[in-house]
């Protein structure tokens, strides 16, 4: 994966070969202990290096803070036969901050991608300038680190998940937000380096959320086997995302996965983005809330409302959610005679909207899918995880560039 | 790329080293013949093998009948500074076999991906069984190999084009022709091998023609830098595929770019697939003419009598085009919102019918693709060139093969 943020300082080392074999060493650990313990001779078979080499660039990554051992059968002795390594639970990390709508979201992981501080906040974003807002999340951000420096993880970088078209660092178009050529990473990255005078200035890349909750269902999800997938997430917008063999579609211009603008209706309802009809017109929170004659709550306690009374059978509630199903079964329809995926999944409000929106958006796949694979609860349309969430998939994002090089995310004065 | 055909016989040649070399010197000779003179010492910079290791695979790849030298400065000294290299005219190529609705197209490429024989016979295939349509085009494949070996070209191998849902050497499903798990691949092996007694039996590979038309346009039409795009190609029935990045998206199952069965209205008329209102029932040929008004005039024939009285100004042809152009625009709209490629290309019927189609699906692109990027006119949607033959691309595949391991389609006497 190329990397999202600019290296902090130049690379000082030289030996590309050593640099990459070090981030081999480092994810082998992360991936062997994941399923048991990674020893120094396990990581050189995984890797296909030798035990000497290993034991080499195993030293320098404990010396850098990346490496630990877990000291159950520490010897004390060269070589250390059979102790047991594990990535650090403290130093380098990625900071992510979602700003939604009606809600920010901050989290720090560490280097194993676990999630270790979050600080979630509900406002709303729609009423407040573009500068504000960022300068909002970034406070947030701001104590976010602070909890995280108490825990001794050393953020490194961070990216921001913004619900909208996302390229070179600015919002080109976030309707929901009314948010037009925002030079949103430039804006957060001042307010934040403001916010902490004497601190180096933490680089800042930026994706669209659904995208980064997408990779999130990937890595931490229970996705199993699957690595190609249509993401889609309801919000008061709907976004979407589209990984195929395990990588994101960024599309040519960075603005792939806008499903909930695919047409529904040419003649429906105007949109906020300038066309009639989208499918968020038919399945966004809005209109959902809206069918189900929920007015005056917003937001999540709106949704909660909207599930309490589906379960409890209140007829226009179930009509609303089934109504928004078929609709999202027409579109999806599509999309997979497209692109022909392992699974469909739906997260967001969705996820606990499922037992109502999930028959008859497959009875529509099912009708429609011309290849004829699609089988009526047969595991492919399916719930999110709680793990696909945009802002942990944007602190990952940031773990995957200091994976993929961790010389150049070493402590200034590590060594 | 994956090989599509079993090779011919055991791997003699166990350095995959080596093997590997003589495919990049191979590719190389053609890429750099293709914009001027290929050399050894152009060829040794361009791989970065020294110029004694190109040397050495040079006089393989000539004596196993894969390069030529031009002669223009041919010396007949040992080393032979400065003679022009070419891939050979003669030798190992590839067949492709279009088996379309109403026609069959058959055509031989050499090695530098030129066309060299072609055959094509219009007649019906949805009146015929499957089994004796697939023995009628292996009769037209045998007559064309004639030609081919009197050209002193050695087709390594064939791929069929065929229009519908392929997997596995199978038909799923090709509403069209009527087809229902036809084991095409097998019944065109054995319908040739039987036509060829004392041959050995080509290994024969099976693709969507849709896709092929599409790797057609990628290696020899006129895209530039497009390397990811759309494909739509106009005929009874409307294919698709999508290229990502210069490769094809095959999909999960092999299904992927079925654009011809997205819905266009739930409630719209029956379609041969099973479901209602896809567009194929709005831009297919069958519905063009109906909607033109002209009847008893089918194929080829139908199109361009439709063709002649748009370019008149017939209403009624006007109208009947525009509105497909509508449908296409808006089926569109939803695909680019999906997965923003570099441009979307328009072949079969459509090609000739750009001048009224365009304007129309231009129309709702820009109106509904959300990044705001389409601007009409602005080249992304655009007609095929020629090139976008699904006969063509099929072989091509072939030769892809022989490209990627030349070892294993040298003469079994070569050397």
């Amino acid at each position: 994966m190329k990397s999202i943020l600019t290296p902090l300082g130049p690379k000082a080392d030289k030996d590309t070969v050593r640099r990459h074999n070090l981030s081999l060493v480092l994810r082998a650990v992360r991936d062997e202990g994941e399923r048991g313990e990674a020893t120094r001779a396990g990581v050189a078979a995984r890797v296909g290096l030798t035990r000497a080499a290993v034991s080499s660039l195993v030293e320098q990554l404990m010396d850098s803070g990346f490496l630990t051992e877990s000291g159950k059968t520490f010897s004390g002795q060269a070589g250390r036969p059979g102790t047991a390594l594990k990535v650090a639970r403290t130093g380098p990390a990625g900071l992510g901050v979602e700003i939604n709508i009606d809600y920010v979201s901050v989290c720090v992981v560490d280097l194993a991608g676990t999630g270790r501080v979050r600080q979630t906040e509900h406002l709303d974003n729609r009423g407040t300038p573009a500068g504000e807002a960022l300068a909002r999340a970034a406070r947030i951000a701001a104590r976010t680190l602070e909890s995280a420096y108490e825990q001794e993880l050393r953020p490194v970088g961070a990216a921001l998940a913004l619900p909208g078209l996302v390229s070179g660092g600015s919002v080109r178009q976030a309707p929901n937000l009314g948010w037009n050529e925002v030079p949103a990473q430039r804006l957060f990255a001042e307010a934040l380096a403001a916010l902490r005078p004497g601190h180096p200035v933490l680089p800042v890349a930026s994706e669209n959320e659904a995208n980064l909750a997408a990779l999130a269902e990937l890595w931490f999800g229970g996705l199993g086997d699957v690595r190609s997938f249509l993401y889609l997430t309801g919000e008061i917008g709907v976004g979407g995302a589209l990984v195929l063999g395990g990588e994101l579609l960024r599309g040519a211009h960075g603005f792939a996965g806008e499903i909930g603008h695919v047409v529904v209706d040419p003649e429906g309802p105007e949109c906020r983005c300038g066309s009639r009809g989208c499918l968020e017109q038919y399945a966004g929170q809005a209109a959902l809330l809206r069918a189900a004659g929920i007015e005056g709550i917003g937001g999540a306690s709106g949704v909660l409302e909207l599930e309490r009374r589906a379960d409890a059978g209140d007829p226009r509630a179930v009509a609303a959610v089934g109504e928004a199903g078929r609709m999202l079964g027409r579109v999806l329809s599509g999309a997979v005679n497209l692109i022909d995926p392992d699974a469909v999944v739906l997260g967001g409000i969705y996820r606990g909207l499922m037992p109502w929106l999930a028959p008859p958006a497959d009875a529509e796949l099912t009708g429609r899918v011309v290849s004829g694979l699609w089988s009526p609860g047969g595991g492919r349309l399916r719930a999110s995880s709680v793990a696909g969430d945009a802002a942990r998939g944007a602190a990952a994002l940031v773990v995957q560039d200091v994976l993929d090089d961790p010389v150049a995310y070493a402590e200034p004065s590590g060594g």
